[in-house]
């Protein structure tokens, strides 16, 4: 009965940084998705010592363990002895298996390298996984340890070899074999604008622990929250609606989407829907703003255009803004970015048009106008409004965070709320 | 003295696959160059039980445990409590702390919610590591159990905020205690427009494998090629120069930089050195020219403005592209991003501009001009150089390439180097 799982992601590539480990976050998602319950991910490098400790420690832990890479032709690969010796089983060789590898090197007009014949070898009583895409097929193995069983399931580490063989094989052999009903109903919520503390306390108490796992991420500069409930099929997804549906009266002002959902997407969305066009106009976000709207297929469809204005000249050219109001107020103040919102749609004729002006540092900072001040305006029919922050951190963040709220802003205006309430910071 | 490590990743993000573990595998690398052999990283949700069964494991294992994640303010925070409790040792307040999280909330004008004192507690006789950047400093603590000692490094898990606590403060604690008296001396080549493959066979056989460690890493749009020598102090850094020597020479054309800098750096300095202004028109990479410029401090003196065209219409009212140039051949033509480029030079009065033009896919392709099509041009005085490339990949790698050409050619420009022959292609 498949619960508990343990991925074990094996090679010198990883353990010496060379490679960022994308496999085992693959692995974890799928299992995830099926409901089974990851309880650790280990990591060693290609060294028999630390390879038999971790598959030792993997099935003490687990109902099955995953593992990927060790499975190639040369002298390192070691995870399937490894698996061998544990299991007290003699590796035999496959004879399909070798006239896959012939076969696959066949096509490429070349005869198999001897070593290769070493990926034909599987412990005895191995169901072999197959790979269509490679010479080093995985296999699946039941092994036993202190009384206690694990089915193993050894994988390469190519990832365009590995994900197919999870999807296709591993993914419903597990699924026959969870041995459990309940299942795993996720909700995750994207937010921005409230601290992730204050998020803690705006939902403190709506959950209780033993209605579902509550957890939060701040992947600046949204901030996500995440309510995990088990349960039968059906009742979890239900229960999992009935607490998003107490969030979501919390935290509706502050919640831009549910789900995977990048800002940018969702303005891209609202601007299709309500048919509006946009025109942007920067300043020290420097073309973040419409590097981030153009990140969506389809943009064309409502982003006209960005005048990334970083000089006085052109921001007076381009945009119309006055000399009186540079002179007076400067470039970084509500009035210069009201003047670049307005002159953006005259330029352009979109219906809603954002503008950004700030101090994005580390530079260029006065007194009143201190590194990180930063002034947004939004105009379209009947609109023009505008708010001065003062956002921290490096220029990277302040950019960030001042085109997000650029974003926040269409969306806000999209969806009919109040614009210029929106956001308060924390890093 | 510390030789073995083992790297521990907490959080349900990381275990439900919702975030890849790029932490990991930065400290892996900090520590391979550091001579710091990784035995494990092991990762585990934010369930107590796993956590400080996680601590047990890493500490038997190891002389160093390097943790990141689970010191935030919120309930889900766990690694501090298990520390202590693991050291037998009681939580203390550290009043300094305190201080510097408020400071950091009176920076954005909000008061320090309840919940955020919880990051000022540290087990008893900790040595706490500073976090300039965040609310959440680290800490340093030996922990000896069943009669081994290991030193226990907490780290947040905000990737901006963990790295450089790792780099000022661990590193050297690390390099003082290492009780080897070799160090390691490297030096990174930053490449751009040659394929691994040809980089790869550029340096053959002009560094012996008992020279030095040579590394490849295609983080793309570049890819880095890493020289790693051990040996005494002064001698190492004497041979990683001598060997560095010989790299230059084959492969300077496409070399960049050397160390950690980015080619909008690099055009930065350029631009500055030479006295030059700068204007950009963007189509397909819809303002990412312009943002990659603007992050880089300064960039105000070189960079007039940036026009993000998406329609043509803009492309002929602000940068006066002919309606015949796009009857006859298209906005993604070599013809249309020429007088793009040339266009903005008149509109700013810059003395160079570069334009960017294509199909960022997934949709938008067309049998001649398919997906990933992207035309470049620059324009200079007595200058008026474009070319038609074919990428690969999704809509944010064409729209990454395209603008590293740009940024590329104009690197190429200011250098005197031949301009469009830049760039061969491989993913």
């Amino acid at each position: 009965m498949i619960q508990k799982a343990v991925i074990l992601s094996t090679g010198d590539e990883i353990t010496t940084g060379k490679v960022v480990d994308t496999n085992a976050n693959f692995l974890a998602e799928k299992l995830a998705e099926n409901g089974i319950d990851l309880v650790s991910v280990i990591t060693v490098g290609d060294v028999p010592e630390r390879l038999e400790w971790a598959w030792k420690t993997a099935i003490g832990l687990s109902d099955i363990v995953i593992s990927t890479g060790g499975i190639g032709p040369t002298a390192d690969d070691l995870t399937t002895e490894t698996v061998a010796r544990l299991a007290g089983r003699k590796l035999l060789q496959d004879d399909a298996t070798v006239e896959h590898i012939k076969r696959l090197f066949a096509t490429i007009n070349r005869l198999m390298p001897e070593n290769n014949l070493k990926q034909a070898l599987f412990p005895e009583g191995a169901e072999i996984v197959p790979n269509p895409l490679g010479t080093a097929p995985g296999f699946r193995l039941p092994v036993t340890l202190d009384g206690h069983t694990a089915q193993l399931i050894v994988l390469p580490g190519v990832p365009r070899e590995m994900k197919p063989m999870m999807e296709n094989t591993v993914i419903p052999w597990i699924r026959a074999n969870r041995g459990r009903d309940t299942v795993f109903a996720v909700r995750i919520f994207q937010t921005f604008g409230i601290s992730e503390s204050a998020l803690d306390e705006a939902v403190a108490g709506l959950i209780k622990p033993d209605e579902a796992r509550v957890s939060f991420r701040a992947s600046f500069p949204q901030i996500s929250l995440r309510i995990l409930v088990e349960g039968k099929p059906g009742s979890a997804e239900r229960k999992l609606e009935e607490l998003a549906e107490r969030v979501r009266g919390r935290i509706s002002d502050y919640c831009y989407a549910e789900g995977e959902t990048s800002m940018e997407e969702v303005v891209g969305k609202l601007l299709t829907e309500k048919n509006l066009t946009l025109a942007i106009a920067e300043s020290c976000t420097g073309g973040l703003v419409g590097h981030r709207i153009t990140n969506i297929p389809g943009s064309s469809k409502y982003l006209l255009g960005d005048m990334v204005t970083y000089s006085n000249e052109m921001k007076m050219d381009l945009l119309g803004v006055s000399a009186a109001t540079l002179e007076k107020f400067g470039a970084v103040s509500e009035e210069c970015v009201r003047e670049m919102a307005s002159g953006a749609r005259k330029q352009t004729g979109a219906s809603v048009a954002v503008a950004t002006s700030g101090v994005a540092g580390p530079d260029g900072g006065t007194p009143d106008k201190p590194v990180g001040t930063v002034c947004i305006a939004l105009n379209a029919d009947g609109v023009s409004e505008s708010r001065r922050y003062q956002m921290r951190g490096t220029r990277d963040w302040v950019k960030l965070l001042a085109s997000q709220v650029a974003l926040d802003w269409i969306r806000r205006y999209a969806l009919g709320l109040p614009i210029s309430e929106s956001a308060t910071f924390r890093r």
